[in-house]
């Protein structure tokens, strides 16, 4: 069974990222907008049982999230995804780390830039002229992001929450 | 903000679920295949955080629902809502009546028939067409579903969830 792990902004964050997704983004049906913190993995029932516990483990000592979506940018030329920028924080990169490392299974495809995406699949062209607009219009939203979620994903793609892990931990 | 109460049922039921969902189902792509245990409520920011201790106080004492999808019926003519009929059973119907009852926010809509709906929204001709082939398929599944999810609604109609309760009660 394919997990990933993410945190889902606000509400507020993810009706302004869906007013783009229902438009851009071919993944839009398939799951809520989300930054991803530890992309999917392949997983048992059994080896998942014991991941879940390490992420509660790390939940319980990591701050709730302060997160600053700064602007719109994208991953083009690499491929072609708009996104609402995620500024990398120390907190951020230290959980992503921090769950890459304790939880063993798939090695990073990218190096770790939080994003929320909101335009994905596009041609080139499409690619220029919505980045274009996007990128003009921008986002400037700050917020504070208190669980992260643990997902599975169907045979149809779309994704179900496993579990649910507090931030818990003390501000450093 | 508009908050629901669902068990998810086991992946293999969620993809048979879709099969049918992909096709029939107008909800498909706002939400995955699911048991409703409390219709939707509206609640804010703080009224959710002392229902979310409630239903945690609820799941701990509730063990996990042995589920039985024994067949597919319809709501015709109250609607047209095609599904796996739930068998409810004196736990089911218990867990529902505990969640209505320490949640004292919006009356129940219907009677409880624990269901997972396959198809809505379809003309008479078309309930009635695909009614007719879908009975005969039936459905025989049993399992054990160990948690709930409390989820909230985005503008565009889609659901995020925004906890997980595990059901770690005794057998009764």
């Amino acid at each position: 069974m394919k997990f990933g792990i993410v945190a889902f902004p606000s509400k507020k964050l993810q009706d302004l990222a869906n007013t783009y997704r229902k438009r851009y983004d071919s993944h839009y049906s398939k799951i809520t907008p989300h930054i991803t913190l530890k992309e999917a993995f392949e997983a048992d029932e059994l080896e998942i049982q014991n991941i879940s516990k390490e992420i509660a483990s790390i939940a319980e000592n990591c701050a709730p999230l302060k997160i600053n979506a700064s602007r719109i940018s994208s991953f083009f030329p690499t491929t072609n995804v708009i996104f609402f920028r995620i500024e990398p924080t120390e907190q951020l990169k230290n959980l992503h780390q921090e769950l890459q490392s304790r939880i063993n299974i798939g090695k990073p495809r990218h190096v770790f830039i939080p994003h929320i995406t909101i335009a994905q699949d596009l041609t080139e062209t499409e690619h220029d002229d919505i980045f274009g607009q996007l990128r003009m219009i921008g986002v400037n939203e700050q917020e504070t992001i208190d669980r992260i979620h643990l997902l599975y994903q169907l045979e149809d793609g779309s994704w179900t929450t496993y579990e649910t892990y507090r931030l818990t931990g003390d501000e450093k």
